[in-house]
């Protein structure tokens, strides 16, 4: 068996996968809270959780993390995981448990499962965005998953859209996911509302202040016509980002996965509707595919499962 | 024998190699001008003049051309080869010759040729930037060239960088080249000048209009303030796409290339002293090698002979 986690700011979840059809024969979660050793006793706990529930060995482990993770298992750079910073996770996890340890970024595990059992099955060269709190991407050229150097290739995210655009979080100006985040559309969200132009927002959340993207997405799906406006506007955002990646690694499909693919199919047509005025030389060109991904919240865990069976 | 091809909007360059050794034997050149089936004759009379003079024979035939080229040898989109679009450039050339045909995108073949026998060697993971008219991109992941899904892959100075920003002669609205390329080193130096703050540029060409990337570059040589500070600006340029790169991809090395190639070590100097700045997470990575390109302006058909290598 095979234990892939998925490691976020809050917590890690654990999924044990049968190595040869690959399918979920149990989960456990926990919290991601604490120190490095701490971090590591809880890993290894829900390891030992699902190995004596279900009477089992492990054979490799793969690590999902949010951030820089180097090939050889070090986070190097995470702002929701600052405890575990240029902490050996990899090495440590797999000296106690004595079996190969994978560990990449999360959104790369999540586009590697997509590639294997999801939505980017019969694609050789295609790419996965996520889109959260932040964007996530990963992409995967010519069968294999994109690594970098350093194991820090997938964060199209902070590609930058608009180098003159407001700062974000992340101290950039103008990244892709300031504009193309669910985060960003619940602040689209809100600038409607406060122009006027959202009441059905403003009704579903109580005040303009607590608009989130889940407002936005809720009264697209009730079909009010505000938000078609707001979504539409998004859609072009993502779409913006998603034509450089065109125009650099020329994919046949983008799979569009994270916390906003509860919206459905609405999300991938809205973002297909704007590729052909946004991607040069698109009459020249096959459409590139615009698809939801398939594995939902679990593919990070299922993907670094996945990288570490590579391993054995 | 091989025999690489870079096909421009004005010439045809080819080069005579070596198989075996990589090495340059004979070159030749003629004008691209012409219908379609002008321009194969172009090819195979150049073709026939480096066979006969050397009295050898050709096994392949690699062909870089300015455009979407895809794999199968159409050129799909070419702004400087208008005459041959949609037309199977490979095929003809193959049926005529009966050898093996390798087409790519003209930046593509001068990536390979730096991977090979260039400033990519030893790197698994870079980027080729060329800066000149426009901007020519090109990939190595692991340690093999990006072609895409369709061929089109490397076209990152189509990448929108300033989504907000004025309209360039793509159509598309602030890409990478309307900033980075030589042609906006030529408008920046006007802009300087225009505004009384680049005199020698205005010596050096004889009025504001007439200055171009190449009074800036000579201007900067001589050591001229006004010429470092637009300089220094322009580099920044680059290197904000350089950056967005680095995102993507994760590479070892950024290797500078095309006609700007010319202003020498300052070209890679400058655009390395912004990237610490514009690369989110840079104290901790480790950083991005910034080299020139060896090759100069035969890569493209170096590199164009070197994938047909592949397919003997």
């Amino acid at each position: 068996m095979i234990v892939g986690f998925d490691i976020g700011g809050t917590n890690a979840r654990a999924l044990l996968i049968d190595e040869s059809t690959h399918t979920v024969i149990d989960r456990a979660r926990a919290s991601s809270a604490g120190e490095a050793p701490v971090v590591v006793s809880t890993l290894l706990r829900l390891v030992d959780d699902l190995v004596t529930r279900n009477e089992t060995t492990v054979d490799a482990v793969g690590l999902g993390v949010a951030g820089l993770a180097t090939r050889g298992g070090i986070v190097r750079y995470s702002p929701n995981l600052p405890d575990i910073l240029e902490y050996p996770l990899g090495r440590e996890l797999g000296a106690a448990l004595d079996v190969p340890v994978a560990v990449a970024n999360d959104a790369s595990a999540a586009t590697w499962a997509e590639a294997k059992l999801g939505s980017g099955r019969g694609a050789d060269d295609f790419a996965f965005v996520g889109l959260g709190t932040g964007i996530g991407t990963g992409f995967v050229v010519d069968g294999r998953l994109v690594t970098g150097t350093n194991g820090f290739a997938g964060e199209a995210g902070h590609m930058v859209i608009e180098v003159s655009g407001p700062a974000h979080l992340t101290g950039q100006h103008g990244p892709w996911e300031y504009y193309a985040s669910g985060s960003a559309l619940g602040r689209q969200g809100r600038e409607a509302a406060a122009a006027g132009r959202f009441d059905a927002a403003i009704a579903l959340a109580g005040s303009v202040d607590a608009i989130t993207g889940f407002h936005v997405a809720r009264a697209l799906a009730a079909g009010d016509d505000d938000a078609a406006r707001v979504f539409a506007a998004f859609c072009r955002w993502v779409a913006v980002g998603c034509a450089n990646l065109v125009m650099i690694l020329d994919p046949a499909r983008i799979v569009i996965g994270g916390g906003l693919s509860g919206i459905g199919h609405a999300l991938a047509d809205g973002v297909a509707a704007w590729m052909p005025e946004l991607t040069l030389g698109s009459a020249h060109r096959p459409p590139v595919e615009i698809r939801m991904a398939e594995l939902g919240d679990e593919a990070g865990a299922l993907g670094a499962a996945l990288l570490a069976l590579d391993e054995v």
